[in-house]
């Protein structure tokens, strides 16, 4: 049976999907983390059955090379059977629209490309190599998180800068989340039975990276993430849009240079910064009542959110549809109450029981002049979609 | 007659008025401009009466002394008569929460917070001491612009960032434009005949400097301004909100240092960097239909101002009054009629004809859920009010 392998880098962790073609079914999966550290954990699902070990300072390339090993050993697949490896790449700039190929020329843009995902590009780029390593027959396709965001308004996708270095350096906002914004308001339109090409929606990704994203006629109007994934709402590690005066200004305070700022900022802020506890939600939530630090954190969290959907809201002209997705937005019907209530000056009215109740749907009331709707987002279905158009 | 001298420095001109206390009437008022540059301009106008000359290279201890030694020779006042000098200072931290006697210490304090205000506060200080040495009899106050904001939910205040540094280093949104977003908040409640404690207002100051602010119960709600007034909505110079990646990018592309590139974003971004014609809302606007950059760079600061209202009826849950001011705000109704039209989803719906034709007063219909108002600002009678408080 013809697969896709689909693969998502992060800088110590690895997760893949084997998808079945044809059907889209998911065969096998499996998450390397804590590479190059003691205890490095490697795991395979399928089929009901698991497969883990752990490794000390699994190599990035050693991991490349076990995931093929394991899924002919395990009997999941022959390597054959493999038509395409795709990997998801946050920034594709202003080069990459759509899905695209590998070829040494693409593998060089994309490294070049990592100003705008310091974080993310570099290691995308490393794995793609690597799998071009242990599997040189299969073609390689990127899939950009960023395209969705190519062709914004350009009044909403600049900043306000010297215009010649606009041009010159590409700068302007790439958004972020674009394969889970594209997918979730499409699924949206579709659940509710309209044309997305007639909506004004925002679309929520709220996980341990959130971002915010405006569509109108069923194309991005604006992202809240900037030149790379740093700006917009408060993320779990992430500042999220902060004064860039602090650059040089904590470079003195703490003798640090510009980049190791910008890496406090991506790093070491955000949830886990205001609540010195966790950049996960859930603990944070947990220790609400007891810490003043997470009670701020959470009412930081929300604020931001509140405040960037009606940004949205003004920009757009009103709204049709807000959708709740990510790790946050799926799961925490507390947080999307709160964000809700604050949002009823805006029309949104939301529908408690049902709130507390979906998966996938509704939230607010029949009569709420903003339809809220949850939709759990498959990014993995959406670029295995886009990689079967292009294949 | 009791008199107070008002300053107002920057880093090439210096302004002052000088008002009779009790009546609160300007009896002289003078400019010097271009200062350390050939041909700078110093000029009075009093009792109908102009004087002016043209200098080569003035510097900033001979203009102190020029302004205080022609206000005597030109008969304008004594020296004796003059009671108090007050200086406007951008910058006071969580030090200055009112207009402040100066002292050698809280000299000192406004120096050290030149991090705040880097292109104000130090030229402000030196002001301060130039008055008091060639005025050393006279008592010094200065009056904060970011008084009005000390106080502000910190919820708003903070930025993401570990809390640590936000405690320690004094990091949060220090607000600017106080001494007017103060001054029109309470100035449109009293049009209005409404009770200032019971409104939730934005304030839209809209000059060479830009700044949006909430209100709510007559307190600082939210500023768009920063940590330094650089951020917030599109600027004659400043770039307002930007991906501070983009500090250590600009540096690597352009070869310069952390703080060069922030003056970049301060001085040569914002309308004079989008439309590389003029700072100056005017000489854009002229250019609009015929300069592609020229109406790029209306339709960002419109932009812009649209999504801070949008984001700010949003967290404050809903709007009462909407009010413009300061240069652009109280003479452009052409650009009050675009940011007012794109509002007319949030309930502000303009009255055309008085907005052609109101220099103070209301501009939207009567019908309107959220009644929109230009107050022309006046920070000197604002300034002039909170020393006569403390003297």
């Amino acid at each position: 049976m013809p697969k896709i392998l689909l693969m998502n880098a992060g800088s110590s962790s690895v997760k893949w999907k084997l998808f079945e073609i044809e059907n889209e079914k998911i065969v096998a999966k499996g998450l390397v983390e804590r590479m190059l550290m003691p205890e490095s954990t490697f795991e395979i699902s399928y089929n009901d059955q698991k497969y883990s070990k752990i490794i000390d300072n699994l190599t990035y390339e050693d991991a490349a090379q076990m995931i093929i090993e394991k899924i002919q050993t395990l009997n999941i697949t022959t390597l054959d059977d493999i038509k395409a490896v795709g990997h998801r790449v946050v920034a594709g700039g202003q080069k990459f629209k759509q899905a695209t190929l590998i070829t040494r020329e693409n593998l060089k843009n994309i490294e070049d490309l990592s100003d705008h995902a310091p974080l993310h590009n570099p290691m995308e780029a490393k794995y793609i190599e690597l799998m071009q390593t242990v599997m040189p027959q299969t073609p390689q396709y990127a899939v950009f998180d960023s395209q969705f965001f190519t062709d914004m308004p350009e009044v909403n996708a600049i900043f306000s800068l010297p215009y010649e270095y606009t041009e010159k350096f590409g700068i302007r906002r790439y958004g972020e989340h674009g394969i889970s914004h594209a997918y979730i308001s499409k699924q949206a339109a579709k659940l509710l039975g309209k044309d997305l090409n007639k909506l004004k929606m925002v679309t929520l990704h709220l996980g341990s990276g959130s971002s915010i994203s405006a569509e109108k006629d069923g194309k991005a109007f604006d992202s809240s993430m900037g030149f790379t994934p740093l700006t917009g709402v408060t993320m779990g590690t992430r500042s999220g849009d902060i004064d860039p005066s602090l650059v040089p200004f904590l470079m003195k305070k703490l003798g640090k240079s510009a980049s190791e700022i910008i890496e406090i900022f991506n790093t070491k802020s955000g949830l886990l910064g205001i609540s010195g506890v966790s950049s996960d939600m859930r603990d944070i939530i947990k220790n609400r009542a007891k810490d003043k630090r997470c009670g701020l954190a959470v009412d930081v969290f929300v604020n931001r959110i509140v405040k960037y959907v009606g940004s949205y809201f003004a920009e757009l002209g009103g709204l049709d549809v807000i959708v709740f997705s990510g790790g946050i937005g799926e799961n925490n019907s507390n947080i999307r109450a709160e964000i809700a209530h604050k949002l009823a000056c805006l029309g949104v009215l939301l529908d408690e029981k049902r709130n507390a109740n979906t998966k996938e749907g509704v939230i607010s009331q029949e009569a709420s002049p903003i339809t809220a709707v949850v939709v759990p987002t498959n990014e993995e279905l959406a670029m295995i979609q886009q990689i079967k158009e292009i294949i």
